[in-house]
């Protein structure tokens, strides 16, 4: 039993998408009252925290429809069902940036909306990066824009919200933290 | 134009709820092709980051139902319509700890999961914290257990993956570089 556990007394599943599925559960809660919650369904995701020989971060710039204006943020991508997340992590890395690496260590892992959506991140970091012959591809319906910035750069990317989303931020504080100039 | 803009040539609407709506986009890519996105549109959030005369954190646990499980996580809560963020973070404050404050700095914002839902988190800082005569009540539909502690015994809480969210592990970071023991 989980701290203030909500009991589902009915789920209706709403949508089954390419990506996300939402259902509406019924449930009771603590006091004995009932309530309904909205949920998100979603794969789960990678994010790599990607230094240079240089020690710039590498970057991507893509077109999030949903905010119907492009960011500036750290490679990422949805994990495939049954996928390894490292496994995923290195074939993102790869598509996004033609960089490749044997060299991720997991430091992190969070959920991104925990009011509505089970999406968990897992963050990697890397600064053992090689590059491929190949360049960058990504996948079918994505184009993306490789970019490699100082910490500096990108805390002014930040300022500006062209970097404005939260595996961003975290990546650049981490790596503030870690003492990149 | 936005770089990579996709352009919607049709949108569903899939469903209207209580707190999020969920669309799907036909979109032109900007190599001519097409492809949809499913879309959640959310009203933004606020989360707060709150440190007690003592220097610990304030933080609260809640059952998240997306995730079947309880988190601890720093005092969060959505915008109503119309309302400024720094209401609704003074509002959420008061609600979820029966701390009050009348001064909150915006230290940063952030889109959480940009790759589907345009949730956009308002995050504040204050160590001006007052207790309020009243008790914490939460919304309705809300059961909060209120906790204060220090960032060391968070760090610990992360670890053991109780605090798992990206807003409540990006606080972590932020004090940890403002100098927090």
């Amino acid at each position: 039993m989980h701290k203030f556990e909500e009991i589902t007394t009915h789920t209706k599943e709403i949508f089954q998408g390419k990506i996300i599925q939402l259902k509406v559960d019924n449930v009771t809660l603590p006091d004995g009252n009932t309530s309904k919650r909205e949920i998100i369904k979603h794969p789960g995701a990678v994010a790599i925290i990607a230094l240079t020989d240089e020690g710039n971060i590498v970057l991507v710039e893509q077109y999030r429809k949903a905010l119907e204006k492009s960011l500036v943020e750290i490679p990422a991508g949805k994990l495939e069902e049954g996928e390894d997340p490292q496994t995923t992590a290195k074939r993102e890395l790869e598509e996004e940036t033609g960089y490749t690496t044997d060299n991720l260590q997991l430091i992190n892992t969070f959920y991104t909306s925990p009011g509505f959506a089970d999406e968990l991140v897992h963050l990697y970091f890397t600064d053992h990066l090689q590059k491929m012959h190949s360049s960058p591809d990504g996948d079918e319906d994505e184009f993306v824009e490789l970019m490699e910035l100082s910490l500096k750069d990108c805390e002014q990317l930040e300022q500006q919200q062209r970097i404005h989303d939260a595996k961003t931020s975290y990546a650049l504080l981490y790596l503030k933290l870690r003492g990149l100039k």
